[in-house]
């Protein structure tokens, strides 16, 4: 299907993923996403575009501090550098540093049924959230317009490159789906009378490792940013000591021995997975179970701590020193909006021919 | 109250409106809002900010055919041009040629309750004409996602210049309402350490005469580009025998002698308030009625075509003029974007400080 379609002359993929800039990324997000970037350019074919960016504006559908997000913002850069994402090889970039999103992300707003959003579950659980915050009748009319529009936002973003690939969680399924949509329907909408060529095509999803990590301290939630337990978290930025202290202070079980059991035993699957991953004996956490099959979980915590310690030391060493350098940061940053707006000025200039604004 | 608020350096007032382009003005257009913005150019202090603008963005949340809408926005320049709107003297560009609008735009939608978009009147007339439109539950779900924001996107499009005055028709006063809303909303939740004025004044309406311009041939609904019958409306380009033509078939009343009543002989009313414009008398129609108190329609309609075709013949002859001049509308079009894009610049470098993008 995707070979039938027009693609950006130079390349035969292009593959865009992006974050939000909320501090220093902790180990759930590392293995999580992260790191399948990392992989994904040492796999790259030559010709391949690849895409990653800093999505400032999605940021904003929720109230930031604005001197954090400043910061956060130039740490989330430096993180991407520090894991080994090569500004040569891939453009990494600021989302706010290219106006052609929020331009294509107007027009696609044109084409995007009210109805559709509304039933983002994005939209629903944030809803469901506001509900619960507030034994008032709080509904949707007090969430701001941003996180209801978000996603067609979100497809601006793949779309303004003409992206065929897209490296996403499974939560983001749905958000993929809505963008193939409005994909399609420009598609349909707008001919031109020389050019019947589908403008976009289809992004898909790239099958990707999905590692859920979860909390150190609550089995039944994912490792996350915003827990108020800061235990519960490793920080790619976290010292040797720090992440010892963390995995020795790991909820697990009082069952002796070790199996991998997630449903039963999810703090010590957990740690099997995160070793595993840091190992990289993913694809069968069942058998690095059997080498500690008679051993207990202090052992198992130690060799975490090891794993975890080896993983991130260089990329934290990077980290450390690429947060000095402003202005080395500052210069891959515009390097990086130079190549994203030449890429999504070429789109624009068809897209503005097409809906006729030219 | 605007004096204490902040301006842009080089203006005390910053005045902007806006028109989508949809085609050939008709005389309702040009009585009803754009004589009003030359009177505006006209009365300005020297120091005052102009800024018109045609607004390809919003036009887009109607299907539009691209070929009569990139057409459209060529004749609508050569329209303002040709009416008197001087681009030496007043900012006159097309939305569409200043990214800074979707910017901004974007950013206020994260500040802007849903709710309020909901209740704007736009919207909900917009929802009652396609719950008539179908038999079905055609519900807001079928609407996009452009109509439902457009009021935040016409926000930005003031704010973005820190507008002051804004002279928009009273079915705008709403929406200027959310604009002020959304002013103070950011003033309020975005305040930096050095600097606690407010960034963006609260823009107020400008007074303009208001001149409701009724239907040729149906005095119960304003003239209109989309009614289905072409005499009903007379267009800035009709030739004097098209106007001759359409005033002599304009609907009135078979009561004898010449009186001004809206409420009872809409047509004749219509017919003198037109009348009235043309000759500047608007303050006074009813003194206007008196001088055909004893005359019959006959009379009154051929002294109102020879008003309009006299108040039509320079900007009709200049516009066939413009139209012809392509190249000279790119030039007024690019310097306009040039200075439209000057102002919004340094208010978008404030926004992003402020919100922590920078």
């Amino acid at each position: 299907m995707l070979s039938r379609l027009p693609l950006l002359a130079r390349h035969s993929r292009v593959v865009l993923s992006g974050i939000q800039p909320t501090g220093v990324p902790h180990l759930g997000n590392y293995l999580g996403a992260l790191s399948n970037w990392v992989q994904l350019q040492q796999r790259a074919q030559p010709d391949d575009g690849l895409l990653f960016m800093i999505a400032g504006w999605h940021a904003l559908t929720l109230p930031q501090d604005p001197q954090t997000l400043a910061q956060s913002r130039w740490d989330m850069l430096a993180t991407l550098l520090a894991i080994g994402l090569d500004p040569k090889r891939s453009v990494i970039f600021f989302q706010d540093h290219n106006q052609d999103h929020a331009e294509l992300g107007w027009l696609l707003n044109c084409l995007c049924p009210v109805g559709k959003l509304r039933r983002m579950t994005t939209w629903k659980s944030r809803l469901a959230t506001s509900r619960n915050a507030d034994e008032d009748d709080v509904d949707e009319s007090l969430l701001n317009a941003g996180l209801l529009t978000y996603p067609a936002l979100q497809a601006a973003d793949i779309l303004v490159y003409r992206a065929t690939h897209v490296p996403v969680g499974e939560d983001q399924t749905q958000h993929l789906e809505l963008t193939r949509d409005l994909a399609d329907s420009f598609n349909r909408t707008f001919k031109t009378a020389s050019d019947h060529n589908p403008l976009f095509p289809l992004p898909t999803l790239v099958g990707t490792a999905s590692r859920r990590i979860l909390s150190l301290k609550d089995s039944s939630s994912k490792m996350s940013k915003s827990a108020p337990d800061p235990s519960s978290r490793i920080l790619l930025t976290d010292t040797p000591d720090q992440i010892s202290l963390k995995i020795r202070g790991a909820v697990t079980d009082s069952i002796k021995g070790i199996t991998y059991d997630p449903v039963n035993r999810p703090g010590t699957a957990n740690l099997l997975t995160i070793l595993a991953a840091c190992t990289q004996e993913e694809a069968d956490v069942a058998s690095v179970a059997r080498r500690y099959e008679s051993k207990g979980h202090g052992v198992l915590k130690t060799d975490v701590s090891e794993a975890v310690i080896e993983l991130l030391r260089r990329p934290r060493a990077r980290f450390t020193r690429l947060k000095q350098e402003r202005g080395y940061l500052i210069e891959v940053a515009e390097e990086g909006a130079r190549k994203a707006r030449e890429m999504s000025e070429e789109t624009l200039k068809l897209v503005r021919e097409r809906v006729g604004l030219c």
